[in-house]
């Protein structure tokens, strides 16, 4: 397990990658922390800051004065937001904008955004120059807990999510949980969804605790930073363990296999489902799927569905507004994801709250019975 | 010092790199066995084979042939042939045309074309799902002895050559020494001023076994295969030190500092100079620049110099065709190479035949002196 240092309000989560060693420093504050702890990692380094149109008038200008007080001259970059932001030529401006500035290996990319900036900046970090220092700023819990930690960049093909990137780790992550008051409640709860998907990958014990803490959570306050902290060093542990996503990293996607399909589904349109609420959606899925498969006792799948509804999750594919989606079209999205090998489906199933594991050998037969009853459920 | 297994007519180098390592098989009708040899090492996989308009016609439907007599499928994407192939959009049409072919992450893209294929399939392979398997068929000399081996890939910035791009290692390398002998006699030549390198790097007694061999090396036979086999070990040791070009790789970029600068003041003209043309002018300048400085006797310059004039290669700035290039343009060009660091020139000089060393702190004034005395030289 790693560990959790405190200092004052703030912890620091140390992710172990060998020489790619690095901190996430979590607290309220951290912002304007952020160029003095940039300095005093890499004194003398000039940054390129990226960023979107809805974060650049709340944060940019603090962050570059910060990084002035800090010594370290920067740029910036603003990009629309959104997903389709994930795109080879958004990666060709942000390139294109760091090599105009004649940054160095040395100098530094930041990140200043939620998963789409730091996926595309980080994607862009890793090949200018192949490969230039990499800071993520995470300014959502989505990016905070999940996202900017474990070096997974990259951008979206018209294929399907993610497929183009490369696994680039930054140098040091700075999650300020105080930037999340800014986040839209529905924006908060949707990254809430992959917070409890740690407690239902492996950890019962934080499961009971978000059941228990999840107003405070969601209030602000140290329960906040508590869970933040526990997340990030959930996921730097497993990262530690298998970098590049050939073992157990996969347990990181509990819910990611239904729920990429029901995104894919939807058409990407934020209006009827954003990620956190797919995941959440997927994790019930996976509880009842499991359930029916006789691993888990369906008291236990009710109960995590159970929590996901009381912060107000959807947890029924129902809740998607819009059309309706038929087990085909379902199917046939869980097929085009990353996750098949060989042509073998690839779902983290669970034992029982906490106990998720990697199940490589499910018959779509199987997947596609479980849907069907799925969809024919009420809403 | 890296070893050399024979076996036949053919050789084999192993690169040095954990996990990473592979090999370089090195001989007269080696593409015959390329099916094999893949599918010995990935049973059951397929391919995507990335080539140009040079190549296709002449080797793609035997490699496809080879590789089906062996069990393994394969696609081919045609590209453009030259240097402005290095594109994003040429880079997303690869992508595209391996993600359309559904490949997964254990399944293969094939390099079969010289180095600016090399350099967009491996950037391509090491980008697609975030980094696929990936084989290299070089087709020139230059890129059996250099640029298809050590993992560096990538394409052209509109603001230079190579500054986007992955480090990302094969898993194989087939190079075929017969395939040469379908290289003009100039395009032969450009890749025979790296082989030279090599020598002039770090292994007088190579030099001089080039003095005596290298009309059996142009011609074909055991001298060809021995000499792309001993440039291989070369730069497999030297990368299996310093993968990322953190320090001593920097060796391998003899003559490149001031070739890359007149490659980039001939517009990048082919009809002009390409790019082992460069490297030839640059080693020749290098060399008379330590003499210069006083690091090399005049008489060791001139042997170095001699041997390429021997074989035909350039060794003057007056040789390129074309308008005359001042000081400050190559001064320019030299200033936005990306082997400057925090301001300071480093170039490769030499204190001896075969006794290259990294400079890291030459004055822009010594360089523009010397330059200024290179371009008066008559032609």
């Amino acid at each position: 397990m790693t560990d959790i240092q405190a200092s004052g309000a703030s912890k620091t989560v140390r992710v172990e990658l060998g020489a790619r060693s690095y901190d996430i420093l979590i607290g309220p504050g951290i912002l304007a922390r952020a160029g003095e702890e940039i300095a005093r990692r890499a004194p003398g380094i000039r940054a390129a800051i990226v960023t979107d149109e809805t974060v650049a008038p709340l944060y940019l200008a603090r962050m570059q004065d910060v990084l002035r007080q800090a010594g370290i001259a920067s740029s910036a970059i603003v990009m629309p937001a959104g997903e389709a932001t994930k795109s080879l030529s958004c990666l060709g401006e942000v390139v294109d904008s760091v090599l105009a500035d004649r940054l160095e290996r040395g100098d530094t990319v930041i990140a200043l955004g939620g998963g789409v900036i730091g996926d595309l900046a980080g994607f862009a970090a890793g090949i200018v120059r192949r490969g230039m220092r990499f800071i993520q700023i995470p300014t959502t819990l989505l990016a905070q807990v999940d996202s900017s930690v474990g070096g997974k960049t990259g951008i979206n093909s018209p294929r399907g999510k993610n497929l183009i990137g490369v696994f680039y780790q930054p140098q040091l992550v700075l999650a300020d949980t105080e930037v999340l008051s800014t986040l839209s409640p529905r924006e908060f709860r949707a990254g809430y969804a992959e917070v409890v998907k740690y407690g239902l990958i492996d950890q019962p014990e934080f499961f009971e605790w978000l059941e228990q803490h999840h107003a405070a959570v969601f209030a602000g306050g140290p329960e906040r930073v508590e869970a933040v902290a526990r997340c990030c060093a959930a996921k730097a542990a497993v990262v530690a363990g298998d970098e590049q996503e050939h073992g157990n990293r996969a347990l990181l996607n509990l819910g990611h296999t239904f729920g990429h399909a029901l995104e894919a589904a939807a058409n990407y349109d934020s209006a009827r489902l954003v990620h956190g609420e797919g995941v959440a959606i997927g994790m019930a899925l996976a509880h009842r799927f499991s359930a029916q498969l006789g691993l888990i006792s369906g008291q236990d799948a009710t109960r995590a569905v159970r929590h996901l509804q009381t912060v107000g999750l959807p947890t029924e594919i129902s809740q998607i507004p819009g059309p309706r989606f038929t087990v085909d079209l379902l199917m046939d999205k869980i097929a085009q994801d990353k996750k098949v090998s060989k042509g073998k489906l690839t779902f983290i199933l669970t034992r029982g709250l906490g106990q998720s594991f990697v199940a490589r050998d499910i018959s779509a037969e199987k997947v596609s019975e479980f849907l069907a009853g799925q969809l024919d459920a009420p809403a």
